[in-house]
């Protein structure tokens, strides 16, 4: 397993009129977060890209124990386990503080740059997540 | 059940780099399809915030089949159940014409005006759902 | 001059926790306007950009009278002069009723697909904004 | 004259089908901009609104002379001027390392907790910007 953390500021363009972040926005801080993972992975998404591959999402799923307001500073963890098959599963938790306020995940694939045929991971990509399952246990 | 079914037209705004629509924005599309299930059951969301009630999402998830494009006119069908408790199950299925691009679904709880404590549904709006599923059965 | 309106429903995400719309979404309202008037002119944009052709923003004006709220059904008039030189000015007009909430512009330049080097607008196009411009004398 | 710079991570979410930032994101690049500004003069926008006060937009303009691009990180450098009347206008640029990639404003006007009623600046925040052009000078 391999987990990075990264800030993020709720902007205004984050809230709705309820005053809160309008739930669909959380999908963007996991982006954030996953981006930073990735990155932290020597495999930053934009290299990925460059290297005629795509990283879709194919799906996602978001739970709020407690909403996130304007101008808070937010953790947003992404964890990421070695793949057994084709489809990569990527976990977020979203704390204020010590205080959980969301969680989630999204399921990924890797395409061709046309994004019609999946492919498997990249050999280098499975091998920094098989160092992270190594360091982790 | 009550089922209503809503055309969005795909926006430049909508897409991103991958050429089709960024996957957070299906939860705005749902938005659309909820809102206007809301309406045809003479409950517009917005008579429910006027009203002193809040229906925040709790939970929402998301599977894209096939991704939607830049222009294209999607139809966005969302349904609703009696709910068996205080949480209100919807579901969206989104298609192209004949083809299922996006399934998901959102769950959520009327609250207070503050959004501190959760309310039981309106009585009207269980009535509305009731005579949905005789008039289905 | 060719003009064209049409309608847009106000979205819970394209509100804020100031209770109005978000002033960055007034663009994309924009965008929705753009997108229909050059349709009925023939040139949906899609076309355009299937025809080799990118049509970006260079420049973009808003200015709001009063804000625009939650599930007002308002309607976004965009209007197109035949362009004297290189660049094309779109004028933009939102309405509540008779009520003007919002006025704007955008300055845009045909491009190649690359972005890279701007280009004439194509003859067609020409010719029919110089078509509006006559039947609007 | 009071400025601040504040570094900004192109998301995959600001990109459109176009490769670039769409145009209206830019506007919310400028909020983070005018957030961090005046945070540093010591003025929280979530503590003008905790005070019983707006900041709403009234006007926004945009240039772009060359579009940032995903996972580019830039620069936003908002600045502000002590305003003569009721408006408040704020200048921004943001840059990839040297290169000017977009610049505008936005102009604003304090209002009541409900948006409806102009009011002056508070003079706390008149005296930061009145010392900032002092310091400048």
């Amino acid at each position: 397993m391999i987990g990075h953390t990264t800030n993020v500021r709720v902007r205004y363009r984050d809230t709705d009129q309820m005053g809160v972040v309008y739930h669909g926005v959380y999908l963007e801080f996991f982006e954030t977060g996953r981006t930073e993972l990735l990155r932290t992975c020597g495999m930053a998404y934009s290299n990925i890209e460059r290297g005629g591959l795509l990283l879709p999402v194919l799906e996602a799923t978001l739970q709020i124990q407690r909403p996130a307001r304007y101008d808070e500073l937010i953790a947003v963890t992404a964890t990421m386990h070695e793949p057994t098959g084709i489809r990569l599963l990527i976990q977020y938790q979203i704390h204020r503080g010590d205080l959980l306020l969301v969680s989630g995940s999204t399921t990924h694939v890797f395409t061709t740059a046309d994004g019609m045929k999946p492919v498997r991971p990249p050999a280098g990509f499975l091998e920094v997540l098989r160092q992270g399952n190594q360091s982790a246990s």
